[in-house]
């Protein structure tokens, strides 16, 4: 399981190989690692759904790869066709998952870029996609790291962090986005221990955030979510970090179901809460969190574990995938361009028009 | 498993029985419906740790019968000799669980009842400690119907209500602390709704509080923990109620982990939080909820969800089973003696002499 890939990761949460795209199955964590190939946008778009792949970011990259295969697979023989094959497959990624932003605007990248002027035949459209995607990758990875870089003025010595759900390189393909502000403040050597809230329904936290922490040989001890506020008052927590799926332009924030709760017992305690997330993760086009649509999934996420039915038969079982949490819970969003402070409305904005003048790219 | 006892349930949480103690085997619900039987002391203290018996009233009722068994089976020849025997007992079964204070209370009304003048014999002593135990059990009945009755102008018609834990019939063996209230809530005609926080890790709420309620014919729905928030955020909850372990002087509180964090979420929502508890669950030699002592439970709790491993092999877990909730975010206590209010100082003493003067018995 380890010491095969590049960054010293023993996986791959996401590869180009021979015109596919091979996914880590992310379900069967951390018990077995197991890949999953997909030849084509559905399968891509069936992945998302059935979160082989998941967190913001990664779905992201996994759309992006899912119209490059889109490209590859048209049987299309002029660029109108194929441009009308990849309109096709954009719905079907669009319709896999509804809250993470990252998923619509990497679509809309690779549809922008097989839009430009000059693409005049098949296989330069083909070329065109497949590079988008892969710049989407890479620009992925640069952009996590250079978020922990942005973050470590923000993190004491020794600090006591709650992270929830996953946000690391599963969650992004590469380093990740809050795990990986940890990541950085483990390795400049400020020497944090991180408290993994198992996040509850699909235990995000204690399958693959421990994973990932022990693979990275940062000190963890897991809690059941509803524990933090116990953590805070008695051994006491000096920030929490968590991802995000969709910020909206007044910085209220979308991200796994939980993130709510744990922001307002952070502000019962005067903890910084911090969210870490990409530009791409920012829908200014929102003015507010309450349009965000929040993904409702199936009954069975709560009623079953591993298989096993905990329920009695048949209850009814409310399941949403997300909360939002309010700008006012939130002290600072940590991005590639530096980090927003309220009042959001002005500082996302000047974030990513900074972004603009001098691109991560 | 229906409609085979009294009160309509199908099912006996704890009854004696032939010279011993047959509890429900609470591990097993909602699946199977199983009874371990008890026949001495050390039997009952097992249960109790095991968790075959849980919740604080229930704790101590069983705690009562546990010293009624030690007296039985005794075989000591003299009143001296079975005051030995019991105090050894007690020892046992204090040391079953530490948080809630009913199982001590229960304890030392047994020992009180046997320590009475004028008890000499062993016969005696028997059947004074069985009798002490029997009433013990019926008052408890009657304390959760009237805590349920003076509830009932604080529970609005149609009220949403969030539970947390398992405070029902099993928790109480009759009727309920919080779940009580619900259902007398209920039977009035309110027509309450229940979102039932699933109560990570021992999932009483998702396994118990659900089977309760599909009893009662209770609408309700299943949530996890950390959705709290998410619901009251957007679908709207009328007030929050639940069940304590043990309440000090000031009102300070302990109950299941992830209470406190739901009284901050509902603090921040204006939610009316009460807790609901007999007298018997009052520690007013405590002054603050710091000196409550919280029970550490087991890893594997948290980490194995029906004897599945969820987490990476080994990894470290803290696992409360308890939280402490300050006294400023409780709204009201409710007791069978009336509602206290804030400042607790001065109106928990005040139902506690109200109680002495007009006894629940």
């Amino acid at each position: 399981m380890r010491g095969v890939s590049e960054r010293g990761r023993g996986y791959r949460v996401l590869t180009w190989r021979d015109g596919a795209v091979e996914m880590l199955d992310q379900r069967l964590l951390p018990h077995r690692v197991e890949y999953v190939t997909c030849a084509d946008s559905r399968a891509v778009a069936d992945a998302i759904r059935e979160m082989v792949i998941r967190g913001a970011p990664a779905i992201g990259v996994a759309a992006g790869y899912g119209l490059a295969l889109a490209a590859l697979r048209s049987e299309a023989d002029d660029p109108a066709g194929l441009r009308r094959d990849l309109a096709s497959a954009a719905e079907t990624l669009r319709a896999s998952r509804p809250t993470a932003v990252n998923l619509f605007w990497a679509v809309d990248r690779v549809l922008a870029a097989v839009a430009r002027p000059g693409l005049d035949s098949v296989a330069l459209l083909r070329d065109a996609a497949l590079a988008e995607a892969h710049a989407i990758r890479e620009e992925n990875a640069r952009v996590c790291e250079r978020m922990g870089q942005h973050a470590l003025p923000l993190i004491p010595d020794r600090a006591r962090i709650i992270h929830h759900c996953n946000t690391g390189a599963l969650a992004t393909t590469d380093y990740g986005t809050a795990l990986g502000v940890i990541r950085a403040a483990h390795e400049a050597g400020k020497g944090p221990h991180v408290y993994v809230d198992e996040t509850r329904p699909r235990l995000q936290g204690a399958r693959l955030t421990a994973w990932e922490l022990r693979e990275l040989g940062i000190p963890h001890t897991v809690i059941v979510d509803s524990a933090s506020g116990h953590i805070m008052r008695t051994a006491g927590v000096d920030l929490c970090v968590v991802g995000c799926d969709r910020v909206a332009a007044n910085g209220d924030t979308a991200n796994k179901i939980g993130t709510y709760n744990l922001a307002l017992v952070a502000r019962a305690h005067g903890v910084p809460f911090y969210v870490v997330g990409p530009l791409s993760t920012l829908d200014l086009a929102l003015p507010h969190g309450d349009a965000i649509p929040i993904e409702e999934r199936a009954a069975r996420e709560v009623t079953h574990i591993e298989g096993e039915q905990i329920t009695p038969d048949g209850v009814a079982v409310a399941n949403p995938a997300f909360d939002v949490t309010p700008a006012e819970y939130i002290t600072a969003i940590i991005t590639e361009a530096g980090i927003a402070y309220p009042p959001y409305e002005e500082s996302l904005p000047q974030l990513v028009e900074a972004a603009r003048l001098q691109p991560a790219r």
